[in-house]
């Protein structure tokens, strides 16, 4: 693969203080799947009691782990759960031996810790078509099992990126009759990262108490507001995962309560955002906001076409406030518009209203916009009531750079 | 602009040797639209008689110029017509202004001509949202009638073009009832080229005999297998459109001729891969077959979904045989697939095959057609009988250098 040399310029300063979630223990090892000198492997242990659901892509050559991970994701049971996840590899477009490899490592952690092996969660991220070297991993096991502590949900943020720049995590507390509710996940994600699905690979935690399926909507929901409105390049992995998973510890039930629900979907957003900032070849991150839509499907349509425009990106990347492509996107979306009622802002200046250039706007102010490090658009097509909100990158040499030898 | 400084290594050794066709007159100008020191306007006049058949781009967000010549296009006239072109401007998202210099356009040309000024198609190429100064264009008209020349059409293949780095013609010739029937033609476009309309600025001239209607069947055949199955980079422009004009001089009566409808989807043809060719940054030229398909939309679905695919194109670019790319487009296509049914060839070589990498199949094969200037390749997905052909090209720095600083 291609070396990523330098960190993202739209990290964030560190990696967050994420606080210890009771009943999940984590360790990474260094199995060589296919990088060496670093983690590629994690292994997250959730206690029994615990709820796991997930959210997966919808991809038509989805991988081994993600069609095991459907099948296991729908039942309840006391026992606890493992995830286990290896980078460097995504066991997709491998045929049955891909399923052969998803059984083994299931049983080979099912041994080791006393799960039944349907309670084994396998993700693989990396390189597309190859056989997964699972022996590498079912190797490692022993150690992980070993090494479990609740406090290292850090180094697996790290084991399970590709062409990541940073790893990404995020956290939320929730106050719930009086007793702390606390969330903490992590999230991979760079390149290959479109919506539709549940996208890349997410895993969230929380000590809240909750059952399996009020939890699984929460999941959905907050899915659908976060990770499938980003894009970084429109094309959607094989392997997208999402898991949560709720170990009670706390002794809250959030059953019903909006206030954790929200604190869920902060904190999809917070990891959806960093993925977004650690776009391959990033320079900007844009939010792309359609309001005045005949209906939010239409809007989601046209922000994504504005997103996904290469030509649109490129004039991102340029710092050129070139609002003529985003109106060429608006008309390719093949959603409703009406050029005549169509008005765009970059930031809260007003650059074209009811089919033409404001009189007001001025090229400076929209390349004032452009020079900024994050950048709103806004597009109001005067429509309906209509509204949604994406987010994406622009799109640079560093992209090409990275993409253009990622394999051999 | 960005200044396109070479030519693409795609592009045809010469400019071909285009026939006269009887009835068709050209003429170029300067009028320094945008651009300085080249000719930037272009004029065809055809004779009485003649029938002008036409396709245009479905964007929501056309041009004032497409829009006028969808209202003129559908009408039978004996007086002849005109066309004319300027590039360096699209006059899109111009609002009535747009409208007005259109308006301005016909009937100065009208005025010159005798022809009444819905016989005067015009169309407009370049940047969006910048008000046209028609004015320029039409203090030429005097001097464009003057020059008008059957034998001009190569300078008139030039002055259409924007970031073209050459000029695109074809032609064919039919025996019809012992009379020879030609047909010449030409093209611009080579980036916001994307299928689903008529794309870029394409004219195309014969000297056969036809009604309009019959044309217009024609023409809208050819160009739904030909312009509408290529991509630059999946946006669809502003201001898409094709004329086609027939003087009916060479006397030949080409109503349901086979063979003419196959000379005029051969020439689309050529001019459709020579846009592709001039893609913005290009340095393969790919053709993407599926088959096997549940149905042909299906299988032009995931042609289409490959071959637009960031991640597809930069591995072509970096001449990386990354099968496990197009197993992922095919994947997030949204059409019928099953993994364990596909094949994948590069040329004449199985990839995969079944859902797995074929037991044959070394990397040294598939490097050696990424190597290659033009590169086939082929999906099967074993479900049906549908298929379709694309053409596209690699995305490469090219691309990025030319778009992130098109317009500032």
């Amino acid at each position: 693969m291609a070396k990523i040399t330098s960190v993202s310029p739209l990290a964030p300063a560190a990696f967050p203080n994420l606080p210890v979630i009771d009943g999940v223990r984590f360790a990474t090892a260094e199995a060589g799947v296919r990088y060496q000198g670093r983690t590629d492997v994690m292994l997250a242990m959730l206690d029994p009691g615990s709820v796991v659901t997930g959210v997966f892509t919808r991809s038509a050559t989805r991988s081994a782990n993600v069609l095991d991970c459907q099948k296991k994701i729908g039942t309840d049971s006391d026992a606890g759960a493992a995830i286990i996840v290896n980078s460097g590899n995504s066991n997709a477009f491998t045929g049955r031996a891909g399923e052969g490899s998803v059984d083994a490592i299931s049983e080979a952690v099912a041994a080791k810790t006393g799960l039944p092996a349907n309670r084994v969660f396998t993700s693989s991220t990396g390189v597309i078509g190859e056989r997964l070297p699972h022996d590498r991993i079912i190797a490692k096991i022993d150690d992980l099992v070993g090494a479990l502590d609740a406090g290292k949900i850090a180094p697996a943020a790290k084991a399970i990126m590709t062409t990541d720049t940073f790893p990404k995590g995020a956290c939320a507390e929730v106050e719930v009759d009086g007793k702390t509710v606390r969330i903490a996940g992590m999230a991979k994600g760079s390149g290959m990262i479109a919506p539709d699905m549940a996208t890349m690979l997410v895993y969230v935690f929380t000590d809240a108490k909750i059952g399996r399926a009020d939890l699984q909507a929460i999941v959905s929901d907050a899915a659908d507001k976060t990770f499938n409105c980003i894009t970084v390049d429109s094309d959607t992995s094989t392997s997208d995962t999402l898991l949560m998973g709720a170990t009670g510890a706390s002794g809250a039930d959030v059953t019903g309560n909006a206030a954790f629900a929200q604190a869920v979907h902060d904190v999809f957003l917070d990891l959806a955002h960093q993925v977004v900032k650690d776009g391959e070849g990033a320079t900007k991150f844009v939010e792309i906001t359609v309001t005045g839509a005949a209906t939010d499907a239409d809007a989601r349509t046209h922000a994504m076409a504005i997103a996904n425009s290469p030509l649109v990106k490129t004039a991102i990347a340029g710092e050129d406030p070139n609002w003529g492509r985003i109106v060429m996107a608006i008309g390719k979306s093949g959603a409703a518009a009406d050029r005549d009622l169509l008005s765009i802002r970059f930031g809260d200046i007003v650059v074209a209203e009811k089919g033409w250039v404001s009189a007001e706007y001025r090229e400076a102010q929209g390349a004032a916009i452009m020079k900024q490090q994050e950048i709103p658009i806004t597009v109001d097509l005067g429509l309906g009531t209509g509204q949604a909100t994406v987010w994406t990158c622009d799109l640079t040499h560093g992209y090409i750079s990275i993409n253009a030898d990622y394999r051999s």
